[in-house]
């Protein structure tokens, strides 16, 4: 392996890094959950900020949109570098990548009201294709009731 | 028109200061733009912690999404107590339908980075059911040039 | 039970002509593989009427969505009428029911190519509202590739 | 221009003739109607086959996604192969690139049903990148009521 080949479990902790400081990630309380090559998610606690009705006091839909969408953001970022990984791309050439994915589209459907404290996303990969990756995400809470699911289509090539 | 009956102005006026004064939407910092029977929408400044990255300094697709949700939102909300005022309907069943009203889906589409100074969201109502508001939702910077649309269904009744 | 007390069984043999014999489900060459409360699907065949590339000869994206948006139609108006049946509707007010149900909006993610001679769909119900359902579906061929899947939202009260 | 070099005009006459004798296509009746740059769409009739709701006699929802597909994808072809040709690429390298497109995802909201004897579809561009277009679709009777629109993401590099 030469100097340039970047070691898998650092390029994870970049990554894990870059989602945890970008700005608007950091206003949700967005942590790594977990960060694997199928599967990647986040965890966040309520917070008054995030909430989007008063009276019930539940999450904002737009909290719930924004945390999906990062989260299948990072779940296509994985998946986009461990294949750069796997093909000996250098690390110059997966930080260009990296600054160019991208979110296509995304579906978000709201199952039940954003109750609860704490929150988890998971997503997982669904098709990796050479410019295209597409995933299913989830929100729970902690009691493990499913508040929202999605789907999204990032550009990774 | 009884004591009771509320005005349409006053509505819309209750409309924008629920919209504004909810949490989340204070820290995204939306401002109501426009608000019609068939039209509403929002304005709002670039902020860094709105950015979701860090080289190109664009907007974070978790904060187009939210204000796309938002927008049709509020389009939904506007058009079912435009008919509930058009009905006879009290100020009491307004407020309750209000808290009830919910995005059931939401389909966004990034077209364009993010980049710009200052946002305009739009709302247009596409299907006023007795139950379901359909809406489609515009983001454009001040060039105007269209850098998100969505697709909302929402529960109004 | 009454006499007008509907016995499930023969809701679902009901649900099943119904689907069976709709014109362009015909066309399609729709059979109904499985039906309960939670899951419910169809089989299918390729012919050539269904192709949507010469060259490659694959299922014609158009046949896909239609028969996902079917497929979850289809789980949302058993779930609905399991609920109609618990509550001592009558067979009356089920068919009523049943007339109603329609689609509001579906998303379809297109996976793979749609290789294969014999095609299975299935939907599970992720939410079962007053007056919406929401359905997810999936596509398989006979080597359980996953061709597609999808999420439906749908009007049922 | 070389005799490689294919003419536009020959170029749409191509692919209208494509999507008219594709299988699917043909059982659905569908015409092209129009068939320019930024705009495409097709025209058919009601026929009993396409028929998805006995008694009251209207679209199945899955002609009306089917259309809508096909619509959405007709459209981005001609915009991929126009930026082709635009580019002075051969017909080889268009024809090549014409097998490829395919259909990424695409959400269909059913605003009205699918009543009417004469439909047009049309679709226009929203976004025509290097690999990725997306294109808004719409769905009309013969009365101009707008029975359906959708959101379709097309490969095309």
């Amino acid at each position: 392996m030469s100097a340039a080949t970047p070691n898998w479990n650092a390029v994870l902790e970049q990554v894990r890094d870059v989602y945890e400081r970008l700005p608007f990630n950091e206003l949700l309380g967005l942590k790594v959950d977990h960060l694997e090559r199928q599967r990647a998610g986040f965890r966040f606690a309520k917070r008054e900020a995030l909430v989007g009705n008063f009276i019930q006091g539940i999450l904002h839909g737009g909290v719930i949109s924004a945390v999906l969408d990062t989260t299948g953001g990072m779940m296509a970022t994985v998946s986009a570098l461990g294949r750069m990984l796997e093909n000996g791309c250098s690390r110059e050439e997966m930080a260009a990548n990296f600054a160019r994915i991208g979110t296509i589209d995304m579906r978000v459907d709201y199952l039940r009201p954003g109750r609860g404290d704490r929150f988890r996303s998971t997503a997982t990969l669904m098709r990796a294709g050479r410019s295209v990756a597409v995933t299913r995400m989830e929100l729970t809470n902690e009691a493990d009731a499913l508040i929202a699911v999605g789907t999204g289509a990032y550009k990774i090539g």
